[in-house]
């Protein structure tokens, strides 16, 4: 493609990703795309010569867009947001084009500056006690996998690195502790990093939902006595169900006593950490040693860039570098090698669309827009207990809603209640004006509703609200 | 950022790229930023308010601009290519427009289903025996990691992921092998998955730094006798330094004799086997349990994209899946959910730039073009070996040349040669008109130079060599 190509293909693609943005709203937000079909009308085989661009995106058009699931539709109220950003977007764009590698600071000085700078922009944001050293990953998979791989090093006084299983004493395994809200990227992260899910302990939760200190005590004097090690805490901010908070401030002491790593998983809800009347979620955060949130979850940056924050980078360079010959520089000793702060050797320049973010929108916006998004939650959690054949299923300290469909007098079992749920969100989603999924608490198959898209306005909940109240009059 | 500044901005930022892609060349490859400084240039925290963007793009101009290294720059040799193109770059930037989240099939069907049959493109160009199936993740480091899992899962029957230490006997560590010129990737993906160093087994290299296969074959005997359970060959086509191929018709009848995992990082050289006259470099491939090649490093897709093939899926979502409530889908049974095959949950919609870059270049022009980088390096190696003063230090089978300046009676230490060398490269790369790195082979240290980038050309490699012995004449 040559250069006069690649400008006006270009400029068409800023114009149809303009068009998409505005009209977004107009295209079912779940796509309706059958299993097979895209892959079945797509040829078997690589073009043997170039086609025209015009023809690719045409295909685009006809073939790709119609199984697209539409992150950008401001009723998508599934999972977690996109919270995409037209800034976002174009660091996006300016990062390809640059094409820089950002593993070694030699290998560009400016991504690596630049992202050490975007991350005490966030740390500052979300007004993290001092002494977090930050770096931006891909998701907070990886960051959690880091912080048990520096958890598991801290116990074993980097043996396990060394000498693998043969550096623990039988009988004497390493013991993690989460609550059974954690994400499934804990389970997945101690299984990998071969703790075996044997030793992850998921602790009880209180009504609420959050982890509870009492159960967590307990858990780490039973190991104790069972001569177990206990290594890490892995404490949610915002679980991923209900977004409900460990308490900190009790889960962070017992860290303390018992000398074991406190990671804080808060991938969506640390957004709301820049607000002041949310920045509660994070008291007793002073007790941790590394903490994740996800700016592409809830701070209007494109999917991926996590933000994963450590007290001793020292120990987690230790943990993660390798330092083969070919990848060393004069200025290793002056300057900060990302290379050596996660799972990956290769590294995009994330830092460029989070500079554009944070400066085309200005902290007062960026808070402004997560207040609304909250506030159009609580409207709609009071819509939910205004309405006696609905019932809320647990607290709504953030974005998110759990509730589900309860008519009043229904006298069936649990399992029917359950299915009537399904079947309502079903509805709703195949309609394509709505989606949203649900998750299971208590046995209850729950509707979820998070509130967080850029372009999600009071509107767009009241449409669902509706939505949600018309398919379920047409079930009943 | 409203619809109209967006296209505008867009536009623009497409305008800049084109530019800068025209005229990378005229950029000091190498940045000559020092330490701290762009850090020290912008202000410690994000700005209250909005700011315009042009202002932004201003700053980007005098502050992050100079910190670049130029990855673009048709004299880049250092490292591995960025190997960037126009329509990569496009793709790059729907993707980021359209937001997409591809973990699960219904979050998107095209970017699974697209995902799918770009991976069965890139199986079928570099001429993959029958079942293999394809995922593409983000780096071969990831890539790898997920097949040292697959092995370890593999050899304790699941029990690793469920008891982690406690699935292996005492004294029955499971062992990896690799050669001695494996890439870091390897050992830091075992330190990860709990292996520890000291069951990473660095086999011996022949001549030409190829595994040797007798030593492997006999490093496994031994662990055998010793009691030690052997679980996973590394074998790598195309290393690092040098590119060397490890003869994969001779370690995969090893590894189906012993039952081991047969994992091939070939991630810059995979792309080679697109040409018919180097698909000799997978012969034996059939042998393979996975196999990683990259094609952000050497087939013109923007980095991030490696791709990672495996013959049993089902066996790599077992050890891969978490399956929380929240996740869960009526299609889970009759679709592929691509968060099951690696470490990440969240994923990006890389295919859509794969698909642009296959469709837009078409194979005949992806073969002429690498075709046309194994030539330069030829050339390249032809001049070293036709000058007295300069010395070939590895052979060069792909597009990667390993060299010193060896003056004609030079009669000092190796010491003293290696010090030469290095301050050669240091005054090269700080001329800022080429840029190429070093390894270290059997105490030397070579420099190495790398062709591969999209812009490159024949005269771009002669001004290299031009620019290495007019430097290395005012040394000497």
């Amino acid at each position: 493609m040559d250069s006069k190509t690649f400008r006006n293909e270009g400029y068409n693609l800023i114009d149809w990703i303009a068009d998409y943005l505005d009209h977004a709203e107009d295209f079912p937000v779940l796509s309706r795309s059958q299993p097979g079909t895209i892959h079945d009308a797509l040829p078997a085989a690589a073009p043997a010569h170039a086609e025209p661009f015009d023809q690719v995106m045409a295909d685009f058009e006809k073939l790709i867009l119609p199984g697209v699931t539409h992150w950008n539709h401001p009723r998508f109220f599934a999972y977690f947001p996109a919270n995409n950003s037209a800034p976002s977007i174009l660091g996006e764009l300016l990062s390809a084009g640059l094409g820089v590698n950002a593993m070694l600071w030699q290998t560009s000085p400016a991504a690596t500056e630049l992202e050490q700078r975007m991350m005490e922009w966030l740390d500052d944001l979300i007004d993290l006690p001092a002494g977090f050293h930050g770096v931006i990953q891909d998701t907070a998979s990886t960051a959690t996998l880091c912080a048990l791989l520096c958890a598991r090093e801290k116990s074993t006084g980097y043996e396990f690195n060394a000498k693998g299983s043969a550096s623990l004493e039988v009988g004497r395994p390493l013991r993690i502790y989460c609550s059974s809200e954690a994400h499934s990227s804990v389970i997945k992260g101690a299984r990998i990093a071969g703790f075996g899910d044997e030793n992850i302990v998921q602790v009880a939760v209180d009504k609420d939902r959050a982890m509870a200190p009492d159960a967590l005590a307990q858990a780490i004097e039973t190991d104790l006595a069972a001569g177990r090690l206990p290594c890490c805490i892995v404490a949610t901010v915002g679980t991923t169900s209900t977004t409900a908070i460990d308490p900190l401030q009790k889960i962070g002491p017992l860290a303390r006593k018992f000398d074991l790593w406190l990671h804080v998983d808060a991938a969506l809800a640390g957004s709301a950490a820049i607000l002041p009347e949310k920045r509660w979620i994070l008291d007793g955060v002073e007790h941790a040693d590394s903490l994740v949130f996800n700016p592409h979850k809830w701070l209007f940056v494109n999917f991926d860039c996590s933000a994963f924050f450590v007290r001793d980078p020292g120990h987690l360079e230790r943990v993660m570098a390798i330092d083969p010959a070919y990848l060393q520089t004069d200025r290793d000793s002056q300057v900060t090698n990302y290379r050596d702060w996660g799972i990956q050797l290769g590294r995009r320049f994330r830092a460029l669309k989070v500079w554009f973010v944070l400066r085309s929108y200005g902290a007062d916006r960026l808070r402004a827009m997560l207040a609304e998004h909250i506030a159009m939650a609580v409207e709609f959690r009071d819509w939910i207990e205004g309405d006696a054949d609905w019932e809320l299923l647990a607290p709504v300290p953030l974005n998110t809603v759990c509730f589900r469909f309860h008519p009043t007098g229904f006298a069936g079992a649990d399992e029917e209640l359950n299915r009537l749920n399904k079947d309502l969100m079903d509805r709703v989603n195949a309609a394509g004006r709505t989606y949203l999924t649900h998750t299971v608490l208590d046995g209850c198959f729950a509707l979820r509703l998070a509130v967080g898209q850029t372009g999600t306005q009071r509107r767009h909940v009241a449409e669902a609200w509706e939505e949600l109240r018309e398919k379920a009059g047409e079930a009943s």
